[in-house]
């Protein structure tokens, strides 16, 4: 009987409502934007969605099918999609056979002040989704407390993104923000320090004490951080390097430095040399 | 008269016999072996490829329509190629216009081993080709001195990877592998220390002294490190977390170790407090 439901309740076609829209969602940020929600790919992103934002789950007829994964469901409301269809409204070429939506949620810069010793990084136009969520997954291993990205960076809800997330994307306060202006008055108010990474700079950046409240300016790809941005910076501080390299990948860069940060944050040592 | 002498010698066609050897060094990895060559893209890559090992030079219709982008070449064999069968060669979507074959190099493990204070980089079986060429970048700008790679690791000379290393491919000093024992044996001789990054490592990754000779053995993406090189080892560490993250992307986590051993080698106290 139960076997009967699973297979009347089934979606089975492409051009369903609900495989529509979610194609529309993984697609278009603007559908994204509109309907305040993303979808999530996997059973790593399934397991993580705070439970509270998970709006619906997809399982794919073949991965419902096997004993072993239905545990993963127990007492969740999932839909059955047939593979074919399941597979349309995929984003990554071997699906693994769940999908989640997940309701977004907006935080205001005030929220991400509130930690004890803000550590926060400033994205300016970052504009390769991978990178961006590579980012959000490496600050939240770094202990970073907030991210603010400028409207320009690309969507943090781009389904690539959200896969090189690994999850932090559930878990990393953020802002977005059209105008670095107020931030960065509102940084100054509150004693935190902001440095801006600049191939120009001329603090080595492991020369600054980062162990009071911080923050990170991370330019765009190629052009780095504007010069209006990094005007309103406390320090330029750059990142020397050897051989005939000229720039780090940015992701690569703000890690360095975050990395740096937390070396210095979890020192014992908290006498001046650091 | 010169235009004419152009337009008779360019190639028109996607089933020239050059552009379709392109395709193949492109596309297939035997085929580069068994060659001995591969393709670089773009005008940066064309400026910084070694001229003793450059075999040829093509170039898009319209690229070298423009003439200030003829000053490039200048006293240099060019082949001119139609947009059509250029792009066809290409594994960029949006070609600049520039394609260059290069000379592969190999290096012998000993020569690896002559800089005076060695500082590698022992890959295994990593497979992601964007993450391979941005450790390569990452590499130089760190001052890695050699990268050793597992014979399963994915080809340096993928289009993706060479693209990713922002010319280091060029110029970082690196051997490929079928075992890691003998590898291991030789660092151990000239006592090179070895650290296994490892998410069961003890040893926080800050605590180490990296001044001396050393070398650091990154894992596969997925699986990490396997127990056979982990265990040859000298020191285990770790990269400690904050928040959920499991794990950090493998190219940021070797960022993070190589720019953590150029700290301690760029500091001026060679006391024990690094």
């Amino acid at each position: 009987m139960g076997d009967c439901i699973c297979a009347e309740r089934m979606i089975n076609s492409t051009s369903n409502p609900q495989i529509k829209n979610l194609i529309q969602l993984q697609t278009k940020a603007k559908a994204r934007k509109e309907q305040g929600l993303f979808v999530a790919e996997g059973v790593r992103m399934y397991r993580e969605a705070p439970r509270g934002r998970l709006v619906k789950t997809y399982v794919s007829e073949s991965f419902y099918g096997k004993e072993q994964n239905q545990a993963l469901f127990s007492g969740q409301d999932v839909e059955i999609v047939s593979d074919r269809a399941f597979a349309a409204a995929c984003d990554t070429r071997t699906p693994q056979g769940v999908l989640c939506v997940i309701r977004q949620k907006a935080y205001e810069l005030p929220e991400l002040l509130q930690a004890k010793r803000p550590f926060l990084l400033l994205l300016e136009d970052l504009q390769d989704p991978g990178n961006l969520g590579t980012i959000f997954r490496t600050a939240e291993a770094a202990g970073v407390t907030g991210i603010v990205m400028s409207a320009r960076t690309a969507d943090i809800y781009n389904p690539k993104t959200v896969r090189a997330t690994m999850g932090s994307v559930y878990r990393m306060p953020f802002c977005i923000v059209s105008d670095f202006a107020p931030v960065m008055a509102a940084l100054r108010e509150q004693h935190i320090r902001t440095y801006a990474a600049h191939l120009k700079g001329t603090r080595e950046y492991t020369e600054a004490d980062y162990r009071t409240g911080c923050a990170f300016l991370i330019g765009n790809e190629g052009a780095g951080l504007s010069g209006e941005l990094a005007g309103m910076a406390d320090t330029y501080i750059r990142i020397s390097m050897s051989g005939q390299t000229e720039s780090l990948n940015a992701a690569v860069a703000a890690a360095v430095l975050m990395f740096e940060a937390r070396r210095q944050r979890m020192s014992e040592n908290t006498g001046a040399a650091v």
